[in-house]
């Protein structure tokens, strides 16, 4: 066994996969609708082959071999190894007619949390729900090593080493913190002006702003481009391919402004792993929650600093040829940061999304560690809600069946989004001790911004893992501290409270 | 072996083939160049497992055993069966040595091709051409039944059926015929004023006109779209994802919009084969010559007529919103078709352009039968151009290097693009027996139109070869009359000629 065949083989299977992501990529960018059973036909055949291959004899052998020659691999053979195993050993660990039990529940989960959404009732979802916590229940054994609950297997499954006993801390850390901002709010905060955010600004203007804007925070148009979509997403195509896509609401500018600078920090993470790793699954983010860290730290922390709209306002006028030439900048800036309670996660503001998640984060460690069943959660929603927000959902499609992640058994994913908050605001705060941000946004000067980002998290791909790669970058471990001081000094600006 | 795990392995093939076309057609559309390597790979290793499959053991078993169980076969599965032999034994015919050779030269010869181009000299192609003409009669034994002549093995690859003797007759009928329209023209013919063609129409312009009208004509954009390219053409990803593309001129409309016309004329021929014969090698078209039959009955035989133009005019100059109102119906109509002698093929006017085809068919069969060197190629060339159209190359790069097809081995394929001329001619001469074409169009009826080509064309994808169709949509075989009848007529009529 040569290193090469090893890497050969791997290469084949990013090939594959790689041809699955452009055809996800199109049939939600531009397929026609009524091409989407032989689409799923086509995605199933491919998605069954690359499958075969993973745990195929190839690898097999190839880990085999490898597990005893250690010596006879290149330093990212070695890595390369590393990875290649964990996911073999992860893909294995389940028995295929778990696999394809698991998967018949999913699906017939997702059409009857579709039939529930339409009926708003979650008794509709409930028997599904049930077994698929139950399934997952099953399951959970299969993936176990050490970890302490069957939640933190979950939790291991989405963002490796991370576990309840943290979250736990961190959570309510940034929980109480958070009420705190906004009941000051509430008390001292002037709201602000935002009668003017419905001004039509077509989609053209939006794009011309968005486009360069994101050209400059550097996203390479000539190894990615943009399409319109309905649900926004990046993918990676390829290394030198990488497609964003978004929304527009031309009497909502924020909506794809904002949409477009997510997804190109998503973008710019894919474009600027190190090419070393091409071709092999290191070439990946380690955990979904350090993927939200670069969207998030583009989109909410960059793009809601004072200094960054300094410098980009004027610009944002001269696309919008006029509309917004009566609001002077402090207005302007203020509007954007407003923030108001909400039902639906998706819509939330960035003061309020974390509560979001700490809401359905409690509620699943509740269902796996067997404090809550299913048949309490809507009251259990409605609660947390009230207690955390404020507001009490009228009915469960603005509550409990918001979301479609448990319909697909993704149980243990939701952390990942305010993790990914927590980790932008620690990586800003050990960035300024090494740049000055604030002036480099208010020069437009964004290059620095991208490199340090690259040289401490982009480049590794798959070969730390997300605690490694926090704690290598920002010198201590998760600390929600500086999302709060960051929360907590814009909003204090922005709501014009004195200190 | 049932008949359903042949139909399944079929199916798995088409998969593939789809998902080569979705790769292919974004490569062309919206792929940032800089991933044209990998995509490249990707592409590669998928033809490989299509290739692998499609003369692999299961397609092996079950043509071995349907071909003594034909009983056990339906009848959609005994025309599949015919199909996927004709397939496999063709696929089969060659030994793999000569196969990987054969890559390797058609890949130097593009190579070659290219620089030549560069350098204006043919003398930097010709060794590489004198190797694909080498290497392909020694690839013609393999595929030889019972035709008369070497060239005559060509021409089937690409045109089931077709011969040297039909076509010599046919196509000096038709040179004969279009050098005396010509010469009518020069000693006759009032030249169309062309002056305002190059009146600039916005590329969204001409895409509103042209989507409504090939919309109109059949093309069903719920099971299809249109998108931009540099060289145009139509792909079918599933039966209900045929993708059109076009290039757009703003200073030139007829590009665009014949250009989307002829597409649209492919795309409906892949919308409307019959749904039975939907994930099998059968749902395909017989020959090129069949295929581009379908793309210039839409584009030269509808889009050259005055019915068909009285009808869209006033439609034409409303979404050109004012820049052609000053020009009366006769004068546009008769711009549209005037006619000119060109040295470059994909430049040439509905009259010239098969005589390009006819140069080239000449040419490829002396050089087979033995009559020519590829040395002697670029006077003899240069020769015919003067003969047939009264002009002469000034060099290499718009006269014998101007086709890409030769450097790829692709000789017998240029007479499909005259044979579609031909088939299309006589596709109306026997619809008008049925229809009363004219009214339809100045009505703007289309309907029936299509209907006609689904009935007698579409429907029947590989069920019927070339000459089955035509026989039995014309009643009768092969004959260029009908082209030239149409072509007289309608140039004595845009030139004024008096009968």
């Amino acid at each position: 066994m040569k290193e090469k065949e090893f890497l050969d083989e791997l290469a084949e299977i990013t090939l594959l996969n790689q041809t699955l992501a452009l055809l996800d990529w199109d049939s939600q960018t531009g397929m026609p609708e009524t091409a989407a059973t032989e689409r799923g036909a086509a995605s199933g055949y491919l998605s069954g082959l690359a499958f075969e291959k993973q745990t195929g004899p190839k690898i097999k052998a190839a880990l085999d071999y490898f597990n005893d020659h250690q010596a006879e691999l290149s330093e990212v053979g070695k890595t390369v190894f590393q990875v290649a195993k964990k996911d073999y050993d992860e893909i294995h660990a389940i028995p295929k007619e778990l696999m394809v039990e698991r998967s018949r529940l999913y699906s017939q989960a997702h059409t009857a949390w579709v039939k529930a959404r339409k009926s708003q009732n979650f008794a509709d979802f409930k028997p599904a729900l049930e077994e698929n916590i139950r399934i997952t229940k099953e399951l959970i054994p299969y993936y176990k090593k050490d970890e302490a609950t069957d939640y933190d297997v979950l939790l291991n499954l989405f963002e490796p080493g991370m576990t309840t006993a943290v979250l736990d801390e961190v959570f309510t850390e940034l929980r109480d913190g958070l009420v705190k901002i906004r009941q000051l709010i509430a008390q001292e905060g002037i709201e602000p002006d935002t009668s003017f955010k419905d001004r039509i600004m077509t989609k053209e203007q939006q794009k011309v702003f968005v486009e360069n804007l994101v050209s400059q925070l550097g996203f390479d148009f000539n190894r990615g481009r943009l399409d319109d979509t309905v649900h926004p997403f990046a993918t990676r195509l390829a290394r030198n391919d990488v497609r964003i896509t978004t929304r527009w609401n031309e009497q909502d500018f924020s909506m794809g402004i904002f949409g477009v600078i997510h997804e190109a920090g998503h973008g710019i993470y894919e474009q600027n792993m190190a090419e070393k790793y091409n071709m092999t699954p290191v070439y990946d983010a380690p955990s979904m929650g350090i993927h939200e860290s670069q969207s998030l730290f583009y989109e909410i922390i960059l793009g809601s600093k004072r200094s960054f709209w300094q410098k980009q306002y004027p610009i944002f006028q001269a696309a919008a040829e006029g509309t917004f030439d009566d609001i002077d900048f402090e207005t302007f800036y203020r509007s954007l940061k407003a923030t108001a309670a909400s039902l639906i996660r998706i819509e939330a503001d960035s003061l309020t999304y974390p509560l979001h998640i700490i809401i359905r984060y409690e509620l699943e460690k509740a269902l796996f560690n067997g404090d809550l069943t299913a048949a309490e959660l809507p009251k259990a929603w409605n609660d947390k809600y009230e207690e955390y927000l404020g507001i009490r959902p009228d009915n469960d499609l603005v509550g409990v069946l918001q979301d479609v992640h448990w319909s697909g058994g993704m149980f243990g994913y939701f952390p990942s989004y305010a993790l990914g908050y927590m980790y932008a605001a620690q990586l800003l705060h050990a960035m300024e001790k090494e740049l000055a941000v604030d002036d480099l946004l208010t020069r437009g000067d964004y290059a620095p911004i991208k490199a340090w980002l690259t040289e401490h998290i982009h480049q590794f791909g798959r070969s730390k893992t997300p605690s490694e790669l926090i704690k290598a970058a920002t010198k201590e471990t998760l600390n929600p501290q500086y999302l709060l001081d960051y929360l907590s000094e814009l909003y204090q600006t922005v709501y014009q409270i004195k200190a």
